[in-house]
C-alpha cells in the first residue's frame, strides 16, 4: 500500500514553542511521530510535510493523490482562506481527514469556516494530539484496515 | 468512575432506515453498542439516551454533568438551533465530544454552524460510526485513561 | 389505506379565542373536523395531533411516516425555527402538505421563512380553514384518490 | 357575477414541453381548462391571459380589478422581481390567489421570495395542476359561493 | 385576584451551582422565594414553574393566560430562539415582564436578541435577583396594586 | 454618600406633551421627582440633567463619575448611536442603570440596539415611570443600601 | 425649444381611484395638466406618457433624449427595480427630475431605494401634486428659463 | 402666522467656499435670503439657524415646533446619523420639508440613507438653491397659502 | 441548419452615440453585421433582434429555442435583474453565449451579477466588438462547425 | 506659518485616570505637551482643543482650516460615528493626520471603522504617545519642514 | 513584438485527469499548444507558465509586464482569493485577458467573484478550450494584429 | 541587540515604476535605505526582505521572531487576505509595526480590512516614506531606545 501523507500548514512548525497553553507543549515532530506510529501499527507508512507556502501544500496534496493512499491534513490558517487547497483535495481520489489541534469554533469568527472541510471526508478538531491518532484510525478504517 | 453518556438527538432513532446512502445501514443501537464497547475496553461504562425533544437532551446533559464522567453527543438538528443545549454543555464540568456521522460542511448551509461546537471540547464529523470510536478514545484520553 | 395525520403546532390550541380577527373564530377542533370530513369523503381516515412541544411534533411526523398515508401539517412557530421538523419531514416517505391559516408573507419578516417548506411537497397559506380542505384534496390527489 | 381572471407569467406558455419532470406534461391550456371548469361548476366564468411581458400582466391585473371578480395568478419569474405587479395586486379590490406549480422553496434561493405574496390573499405552491383547482375552490369560497 | 406566574427556562435550575461569578450563588428557589414574597406584600400569590422544555414553557404561558393575573418570565436560552414563546406571550391578555439575571447585551452577540422582548410589556436585565423584585413591583403596578 | 445622577437625553424634555399615548402624560420633571423621592427614601440625593446635546451628556456622565455615587440614564435616541456615551459609561467607576420608558424592542428596528447597554450594569425598559423607581431600587441595592 | 416629457410608470393610471388617502383624489390627467400648465407659463410645452411597461418607459426616455428638452419622471415601482431605466436616464443629455407623490422613505423598505435616483439630476418626493409643480420650476430653471 | 424655520446643519456655514463645483458659489446667507424672500411673498416670515452641533439642531426643531409654522431643514451630515433629529422632527406638529443641495444618491453610499427622511413630509434633493425655493412653495402650499 | 439569433437588450440601440468612450463608436448595426458575417463564414445565418422590452427578449429567446440553432445575447441591464430571461435561457435546448461589450466587473457593483450567466453556456465580456466575433466562433464550435 | 491644531475628542480628557492599562498613565496635557514640543522643534506652534461635543470638534476643524497649517486629530468615539467630522476634514485645505493611542483594530468591531480615516491624509494607531510624535513629524514633513 | 504569456494557476496541471466531465479530457499542454498556435498565426510567440504558488503567478505577471506583450491568465482558485494577483495585473501595462474553462457562475457561489476580473481587460468563461482561442484572437486584436 | 526586519509584500518591488502618482517615485530600495538609516541612528541594524510569496513572508516573520528585535511590515495585498501572516505575527514575541504607503481607507473597500492589523502593535498608513521613519522611531521607542 502507498504511504499516507501527514500535511501541516503555516506556523505549525512553531508547535511547542508558540502559545503552549493553546497548542500544548508537543512539537510538530512529536505529533507526526505519534500519528505515524499509529498508522504503522495498521500497516501504513507515513510521509510528513510542513510548509508555510500555500502552493507547496497544493503540490503535496497532488503528490499524495498520485503516490499516496490517503491524507491527514492540518492546513492551519490556509484552511480558512484557500480555495486552491479545496480544489486540490477535491481533485485527488484518496480519503482526506482534516485535523485541527484546537477547537476552531471557540476561536475568532473568521476561523469557524474551513474551505478544506468542504472537500474532506471527515473533520476532527479540538482533541489536540489525540485528534491525529483518531485520524490515523479513521484513515486506516476507510482503507479497509 | 462515573459512566459516560452517549446522547443522540432528533431523528437519530431512524438511523439505518432513513436515507441509508447518507447515514449508513447501521441502527443507532448498533452504533451505541460499538461506542460503549470501546469505552468499556478502557474501563468506562456507558449510558445511552436518544430523544426528539430538545428539553430532554438538556435534561440529559445536566444529568451527565451530575452523574457522569463525560459526554459524547450527536445533537442532530438541535446542534444548529439550540442555545439551550450550548448552555447546558457549558454548565457541566465534564469533557464533551460532539460527533456527527456525516460531514455537515458538505450539506445545507444552515447545517454548517453548530451551537454545541461553541461549548464542546472537541468535534468529529464525517467519519460515520468510526467517529464514535474516535470519540470514545478521545474521551478516555481526556479522563486520563 | 393508512390514515392521514393532521398535525398542529404550538398555540394552535388557542384558535378561536386568540386574535379572532387574524385567525377567525373557528376552534382547532372545528378545522380538524372540516379537514377530516373532506378526507373521509375520499376514503381516508384522519388522526389529529396538536402539541406545543417541538419534540412531540417530531415524534408525530415519524409515527405518521410509519403508520400513516400522508401528513397535513401546520407547525405554527416551529415552522420558522425547527430544522428537526424538516429532518423528520424529509425522513418520511409519505406526502406532506404544509398549511398556514394566515398569509405568513404579510406578517413579521421572521415568519417569511419556513424550514418545513424546504421538505414539504406543497405549501398553502392565507386561505384560512379553506386551506385545510385544499390540503385534503391535494393529499387525496397525491395518493391517487 | 364578473368572470375570474387566470393570469400566467413568462415562460408558462412553454408548459408541457419545458423540463416536464419539473413542471409536468400538461400544457398551460390543459391547466387553464381544468381551473376554468372548476370555477364554472361554482358559477364563475374564467378569462385566461398569458404574457411574457411584465407590463401586460400589470395591465391584466388592472383589467381584472375593473371587470373581474377575482384573480388566480402564477406570475412565474416576475413573482420574484416585480414590485409593479405587487402594486397592481394591492390596488385592486378583488381577491387574489397566487399559485406556483412547483414548490419554489425547494428551488434556487432567489425564487424563495415573491413580491406577489406580499399582496395576495392566499398562496399555493408545489401542488402542480391540483393547485389551480384548490385556487378555484378558495376563490369561490371567498366570493361566497 | 388570580396568582402571578414566575416562569424559568432551561438551565436556570442550575442557578447557584453554575458559574456563580456570573449568575450569583442564590439558587432558583431562593430567587423565586424573594419574588413571591414581594408579590405577596402586594396581595398577589405566585406560582413558579421551571422547565428545560420549550413546549412546557409554552404550556405554562398559556395556563397563566387562562388562570393567572400576570407573568414574570426568564426564558433563558429560549428567549433567543423561540418564536413559539413569543406567540404564546402575544396570545395571552395578562401583563408580561421579561427578566434576565445578567446583562445579556454584554454577552455573546447571539444573546442580544430576544423574541420574548418583542411581545413582553417590559424587560429588565443585569440586575440579578433585584431584577425579580423590580418585576414584582412593576407587575403589581400594572395590575393597579 | 455622593448624589446619584438622573440623566435624560434628547427630546425627553418634551415628555407629557409628545405622543402621550406612547410616553404617558407625566412630564420629565414628574418622573425625575418620583425617582428622586425613591432614592431619598434610601438615603441618596439626586441630581437631574437633561440635554439634547450628546456632548453635554458625556460631560454629565463624567461628572457623575467624579462626584456622584451612581447613574440612572435614559439617553433617548443617543442610546442607539453614541459610542462616545458608551465610552463615558465604561470609563466611570459607579454603577449605571439604563432606563427606557417604552419597550424599545417593539419599536423601529434601529431602536433595538443600544450602545449604552453594552456598558451599563442593568437595563430596564417598557415599564414607564415605574422603570425609574425600579432603577432607584436597583441602584440603592448595588450601593449596599 | 423642444417639449418637456412628463413620464409616468406602472399603476399611476389608477391615480384618484386607488387608495385616495395615500395618493390623493386627483387623477393622473389632473396632475399632468397642472404640471404642463406650469411649464407652459415658462414657455415650455409638455408631452405626457404613461405606461405599465418598463420597455415603453425606456423607449420614452430615449425619445425624450432625442426630441425633448428635459424629463420629469415618476417611474412608480420600476424606480426600485429597473437598471434599464437608469441606463436610459444616464444615456440622455437632457435634465431629469424624479418625482414621487408620496414620501417613499416612509413606506416599505424595498421602496427606499430608487435606481432612477442614481441617474437623475434632482429628486422630489412626498409633496403630492405640488411636487410636479416644483419639478416644472426646477426644470425650467435648469433650462435657463 | 408663526414664522417658518430654515435650519442648516454642520459645515453648511462653509457654503460658497467649500468645493464650489459641488455646492455652487452661493453662500448659505444667499440661499437663506432666496428662500426667505419666497416665503415672504406668500406671507410667511422666516427665521434661520445654522449649527455644527446636533443638539443645537434638536433644540431648534423643538423651538420651531413651539413657535413656528413649519420647518425647512438641511441637516447635512447629521441627516445620515441622527436618530435624535428624527425624534425631534416626529415630535413636532408642523410640516417639515427636507432639502439637500446635491443629489445625495449620487454620492457615497453612506449618504444614501437619511433618518430625517423617515420623519419629514417631503424630501427635495439635487436641485441646488432652487430646491429651497421649491421647499418654500411646498411649505406655503401645505399651510394653505 | 437553423439560423443563430443575436439578441440585444435595452439601450443597446443607442450604441455609437451613447458614451462612445465606454462603448465605442460602432453602432449596434455595425456590430451585428460583424458577428453575422463571422457566423456566415461558418455556414450559419443570423437573425438580429433588439428591444427595450424584457418580455420581447423573453419572446425572442423562446423563438430562438424553437426556430434557431443558438443564441448570442447581450441583455444589457436586464442581465442583472431578469429571472424571466434566465428561465427562458434555461428552457431552450440550444447553446447560449452571453456577451457584454464592457467589462461589467469594472462597473457599478449592481452590474457584477448577471442572471443570464446562471443559464448561459459561456460568458464573454470586456472585449468590445471582438467579443461578438469570439461568440460567433464559440457558437460555431459548439454546433460542430 | 500658522499654528497646527491638536484636536481631541470625547473622553480623552480622562486620559491617565481611565483604564491606564489600556491608555497609559499620561494625561492628555502630557501628550499634548510632547506633541507641541516636537512641532516647535520644527518651527510650528500648536493650539490644543479637547471637547466631548461633536459640534465643537467640527467647529475646531473649520477654525483650523481657516487659521491653522494642519491638524492632528484623535476624534475618539466620534471617529466611528461622525460623518459631520469627515465632511469638515474634507472641507479644509490643510493636511490632516488621524491618531489613536490604542490599536483600534484589536478592540470592538464597531471601532474598526473610522469616518475620519476616509478623509485624513494619514492614520497612526496603537503607538501610544509616540504616535503623536510621529504625527508631528509627518505633519512637518508634509508642510515642507 | 514581445511574446504573450499564457499563465495557469493552481491545479490546472491536473487538467485531463481531474473530473474530465467538468474540465474535458485535454491536458493543459494540449490547451496551451492550441492557444500558442493561434497566437503564432498572428505573429505572436507564446510563453507558458503554470504554478500552484500564488507568489509565482505574481512573479510571472510582473515578468510579463516587463518582457511580454500581453497576458492570457486562468488563475484558477487564486482568481477568487488573490488581491496580490489583482495588484500585479493592475500594475502591468499590457493587455490582460482572463479565461476560465468552465462557467464559474454555474458553480459554488464563492467562485462567482474574481479579483482578477477587476483588473483584466476582458473575461471569457465557460467556452472550454475554445475560450483560449478566443482569448488569443482578442489579445491579437488589442495589439493591433 | 538583534537586527530589525523590514518586510515588504507582493508587488512592492515595483515601487517607483508603478502608478507613481499613488505610490511616489521612490523605489523600495530607497525607502528601505531611509528606514534602515533611521534605525541605525538609534543603534539598530536592519535586515530587509521582499517577496511576492505569502509563505516566504510567513517564513520571514518567523525568522524575525527568532533572530530579530522587531518587525516593520508592509504586507501589501496579503494584509487583506492572509490569516497565515496574522498567525505568524501573533506567534512572535517582538514588536510589530504595520505600514502602508497610501491611506488604505481611501481605496477599494476590500482594502479597508487588514488581518495583520489584528496582530500588530501599531499601524501607520498614508504617510508615504515618512511612515517608515515613524515606524523606525516607534520601534526604537518600544525597544527602549
Amino acid at each position: 500500500m502507498h504511504p499516507a501523507y501527514i500535511l501541516s500548514g503555516p506556523n505549525l512548525n512553531l508547535l511547542g514553542t508558540r502559545e503552549p497553553d493553546v497548542y500544548g507543549t508537543q512539537s510538530l515532530a512529536d505529533i507526526e511521530a505519534l500519528c505515524a506510529a499509529r498508522l504503522r501499527e495498521q500497516g501504513i507508512e507515513a510521509i510528513t510535510r510542513q510548509s508555510n507556502h500555500e502552493g507547496a501544500l497544493v503540490d503535496a496534496v497532488q503528490e499524495a493523490g498520485r503516490e499516496g493512499c490517503g491524507i491527514i491534513i492540518n492546513a492551519g490558517a490556509y484552511s480558512h482562506t484557500s480555495i486552491a487547497l479545496l480544489d486540490a483535495v477535491q481533485a485527488v481520489n484518496v480519503p482526506v481527514i482534516e485535523v485541527h489541534l484546537s477547537n476552531i469554533f471557540k476561536r475568532d469568527e473568521f476561523r469557524h469556516h474551513s474551505y478544506v472541510s468542504l472537500g474532506a471526508d471527515g473533520v476532527i478538531c479540538g482533541l489536540g494530539a489525540t485528534g491525529y491518532i483518531c485520524a490515523a484510525d479513521a484513515l486506516a478504517n476507510m482503507l479497509g484496515r
